[in-house]
Parts: C-alpha cells; structure tokens; sequence
C-alpha cells in the first residue's frame, strides 16, 4: 500500500531570462490553495493526501502542471476552480478528472 | 501506461535553525549523483526516468528519503554507493533495494 494515498506534486520551477516555466503561470498559489483545501478537509498525511512542493517536471510545455502518484495522473490547469475541481473529485473521491488532464504527448 | 517509468523524488528540503531536514545530510549531493548517473547511462526522459527534487515529503525521522513512483517504494540512504545501488537496481533492472527500504511507521 502507498504511504500516502494520493501524493500530488505542483512544478514550482522558476527559470531565469524569461524561459517558459510554471511559476510564470501562478504555480505557487495552485499549490496553496490544494495544500490549504486538502488541510481544511482533514485529509492531510500518512493514509491521506500529500500535497507537494516539486522542481521541473520537464512537461513545461503543458505547463503548469502537476502529477497525482501512485495512479500516475498529469493534470494541467488554468484557475483556483480547476485546482478546487482537482481536490473534491480526484483527492477526496478518487474520480479522475478528464478535462484537465495532460495530452500525453505533451513534453518539455 | 505512467509518462516515466520510475520518477524518483528526493527531498532536498533545509530547515531554519536546526531542524532536522534532509539537506543536513547531503540530499542535494545524492539527487546530483542520482541524476547524473541516470543521464549517462541514457536513461533519462519519457518512458525511461525521471530523477526530480521535491520539497518536504513529511517523512523527516527517516531523513534524507526519496520516493520512486509509480511504485511507491521510499528509500533511505548514507552514501553514493547507496545511491548507485537503487540506480543499477531499481532505476536499470526494477528489482526493489530492500535494505534501503524506509520502514512503514516512518513519518515526520
């Protein structure tokens, strides 16, 4: 069994001299909002979900972008409601959502 | 089928004030041998390996860890040679290191 059950990782990579990169596309404030959600949700740690701070992804094409293991899902987003959607269907309920997910051709 | 085959996470996170934290013991220097390795052997990218830094995965007690997905197999580690082990192992052959294995109640 998997440590944590679901263990998804925000790309917080910030690049020098304009380079495309998730951080240009508010990455940080995606990553708080899932982070404060899933805490006010009690479903922070061990058996639960971990919300995790990451370097490059290398799907910066995509980006921004986050990975949800074990189950491998790459999700890209847009806005708060995109990350909301994310929490309450994906992290609280295990329903993947397809909308958002990352065309797997998508690379650096 | 999961974009990589085995992404490893190091946590190469650093505490203020002496707080135990995984980059008091040479994470980054580990995650450089790790990626270093994994890119000359030709292994690097998608549906090879992924080797990535991460910020704190909560499992500090057992520190410094890193995490292969989408197995879910968290490893501890002292030295290069431990780092080279999970890499011609697990990263190459996908044979487990057990004796690296962090135990199950491991957490912060």
């Amino acid at each position: 069994m998997s440590y944590y059950k679901h263990h998804i990782f925000f790309c917080l990579n910030q690049r020098d001299k304009g380079e495309a990169c998730c951080a240009q596309h508010d990455a940080q404030a995606a990553f708080d909002r899932c982070k404060s959600r899933i805490k006010a949700a009690g479903l922070a740690g061990p058996g639960g979900v971990r919300v995790n701070k990451a370097g490059c992804l290398d799907r910066c094409a995509g980006g921004p972008v986050a990975v949800v293991y074990p189950e491998a899902v790459w999700y890209t987003f847009v806005d708060q409601q995109d990350i909301d959607e994310i929490v309450e269907e994906h992290l609280k309920e295990g329903r993947v959502v397809e909308r958002l997910r990352l065309a797997p051709e998508v690379g650096r």
